[in-house]
């Protein structure tokens, strides 16, 4: 039997409920900080050497030098040829359609010229390099190769650097294949915050990224946190959630299961359906308990959701998506008869899942859009990775003559109201 | 006589020059985070009274109550009427200015329906609640008012919330008045960490935010970083830099001036000349003799010339242009005679002031790009502060059932190449 919890928002205190269900403290652990806080002061002072230690401890990979830990194309392509065919291709099929999907997000320059010629605009351009970490051991999917280094290189990054730890020097061939399906260029089999910290300040070896972006474990996440400023960085990302809305005219066990696609991942993952029909909640209870026995993650599953899960009946779906927009979900399923209506309540989720046949799996792999999204509510202020994330604007003003007189009298007056007054004279100077 | 770097690229040391001119250690100054961690965990615990306990503590200002802490519509109202009317036409037209320019910037929502009727898109909402910090004190600026609250505005949050520090009761009308111009929703005169932590946690009286934007000083800018990921912040800003390229031709008064508008900001700043002719390098340096006597603010301008400027002789404009991209300035001058070529290959810079006509005050203040710009190298991967800052995107699927043939197969693939067995079910229900 399942301990899963069940809440309805006719309960007085189900906002308090709600609340404690969402409460999660992101692990900033003291030890692991200090810990990643000597890692990268020596790894920015020794580089390669550094780097080279530290995988011998933590990854038993003893390397004569830096060279000997980067894998070469040839061992990419060959990583790909050797797949399956039916992965091959697949990953293939994927990486394609998230291209296409992809190529719509890029930004282009734009400029305007007013009347008395005065030049204003904005000229984007793509980070010059970027590295992208992909964890080692369990957690290390191909698919999350392609989200993070697809709108890279389609936002036009020239050099983009992967690094993974491959412990007591165990690959995984699919990474490598789908490193080589989306043109990574250079490929380091080194982890942990040394990674970090060698694309951060560069090694002799290593060359120095613009920004670093993907997934990896508590030190990865402290060490991204550290240097940035020094780079850029993605997001930190939480564990992650799916909130399933239903109308109570789906599968039950089509629904169970896309909850259980969520909560397997981790033991921290959260799987929450709103729904507005009891029968129906526990017809999706019933199939939970009927098919958890079958799932070969079924311990995971179930802690996940004993621990983080809820089936919550709502009044209707208007309240439903009032809810979705106060937990602003990583992922929204819409399981409902006319999702496109819904999906404009929505203010606040990573991604959208419209109607009953776009089960979040689609999304994860092959759909397009980028499986790299905003989890414990920080959906109200970011967004999926994307093609933005590896371009940037610099402002263009090029102010005519004419322009000068009238901007230069504006900023005179409040340069001097702030204390200013060397820009006052600047501004002042282009006076006629 | 000013005591001013003057490097040329000839020197065989030069690059080491360059960084160790550029270097910059953020402080991070650990007893500082430690007080700050106190008051925002006090903050959250406590809401108001501890607000007003700090307020009184460090503003010597004694509120009975956090509803006496809010400020009047009328309020900011009464002090834009009370302006000189230069003043208040100035600030005017330089919000009009700023909104025209960031109307621009609007992102839109799109979609597209694919041959077997999935749609994939993008779905781009506002930011529900935002809070501007503003400094109380010297560096009080209203231009920072319309900088950032215009860009979120012309998003469309629904509610700006602005938090100004008044030490010892004492207002600064000029941001009242910005804050009328602007359309801020309310104002709380409260400032520091304590401010910080209201907006990221609320209280009783001060409403919670999702993102918190605009300058402080070392105490704020250690509370955005340590509620990040409670709500958004912007980029924590290093002190302010500006490179001007100049080809010998422009008024050596004219660069004077402006290496002093940005050295004037505080003794940090940056100020840095590339030029291509000696005789002209020795013409600005006479210019700064004759002219920094005349400026009130000469003893600010002299330390930050005298520590962290330099005047530096290229060999051409190429390789100005090459140096531009390694330093990637806040605020890039081109001084020359073709900046529209030359800006085309600039990749890293914040903003981009074109032509001799185009001091960096004009755009501080009022031609209509944002003045909130990444420094200290950071153009590499940021950009301005912009309407872009105010919105977020949500993917939005939603796959036919024929796509679902298509799509699930893949996915199931995949999934089982990763070992998600549940993920490969969820797609596999979907076929027919």
């Amino acid at each position: 039997m399942l301990n899963i919890k069940r809440y309805s928002t006719s309960q007085p205190d189900f906002q308090a409920r709600l609340t404690d269900l969402l409460a999660f403290e992101g692990a900033q652990d003291e030890s692991i900080d200090n810990v990643v806080a000597g890692i990268l002061h020596d790894v920015k002072a020794r580089g390669d050497a550094a780097v080279l230690e530290y995988t011998k401890r933590f990854d038993q990979l003893d390397a004569a030098s830096a060279t000997e830990l980067e894998l070469s194309q040839p061992r990419l392509k060959q990583a790909l040829d050797n797949l399956p065919a039916a992965q091959r291709e697949a990953l293939q099929q994927a990486a394609e359609r998230v291209r296409v999907y992809h190529e719509k997000q890029l930004m282009q320059s734009w400029n305007y010229t007013e009347a008395d010629g005065t030049m204003l605009g904005q000229q984007v351009t793509a980070l010059d390099r970027v590295g992208l970490y992909v964890p080692g051991g369990k957690a290390a999917y191909p698919s999350s190769v392609l989200m993070n280094a697809i709108p890279a290189k389609v936002a036009g990054v020239k050099e983009l650097i992967m690094v993974v730890p491959t412990p007591g020097g165990l690959v995984n061939e699919l990474v490598l294949a789908a490193a080589a399906v989306c043109g990574v260029d250079r490929v380091f089999t080194i982890g942990g915050a040394q990674a970090v910290g060698a694309l951060a300040y560069g090694t002799q070896t290593v060359p120095q990224v613009d920004k670093i972006v993907g997934p990896g474990n508590a030190y990865v996440a402290a060490a991204k946190r550290r240097v940035f400023g020094v780079v850029g960085i993605d997001m930190v990302a939480g564990p992650s959630e799916i909130l399933v809305i239903c109308d109570g005219k789906t599968d039950p066990d089509w629904i169970a299961m896309d909850l259980f696609s969520q909560a397997e991942h981790d033991e921290l993952a959260q799987s929450i359906l709103l729904a507005t029909d009891a029968a129906f909640i526990d017809a999706v209870q019933a199939s939970i308990e009927k098919l958890l026995p079958q799932m070969p993650r079924q311990e995971i599953i179930r802690t996940a959701l004993e621990s983080r899960g809820a089936l919550i009946q709502v009044k209707d779906l208007d309240e439903a998506a009032e809810i979705a927009n106060y937990i602003s979900p990583e992922h929204l399923e819409l399981s409902i008869e006319d999702p496109v209506t819904m999906a404009k309540k929505i203010k606040h989720a990573g991604a959208i899942f419209m109607g009953r046949q776009t089960c979040e799996a689609l999304g994860d792999y092959c759909a397009g859009p980028n499986h790299v999204l905003p989890t414990s509510r920080t959906a109200r202020f970011s967004s999926p990775l994307g093609v933005y994330d590896f371009q940037k604007r610099s402002s263009l003003i090029m102010v005519s003559e004419a322009g000068a007189q009238v901007l230069g009298k504006i900023s005179m007056v409040l340069a001097e109201g702030e204390g200013l007054q060397a820009h006052a004279r600047s501004a002042g100077y282009r006076l006629r």
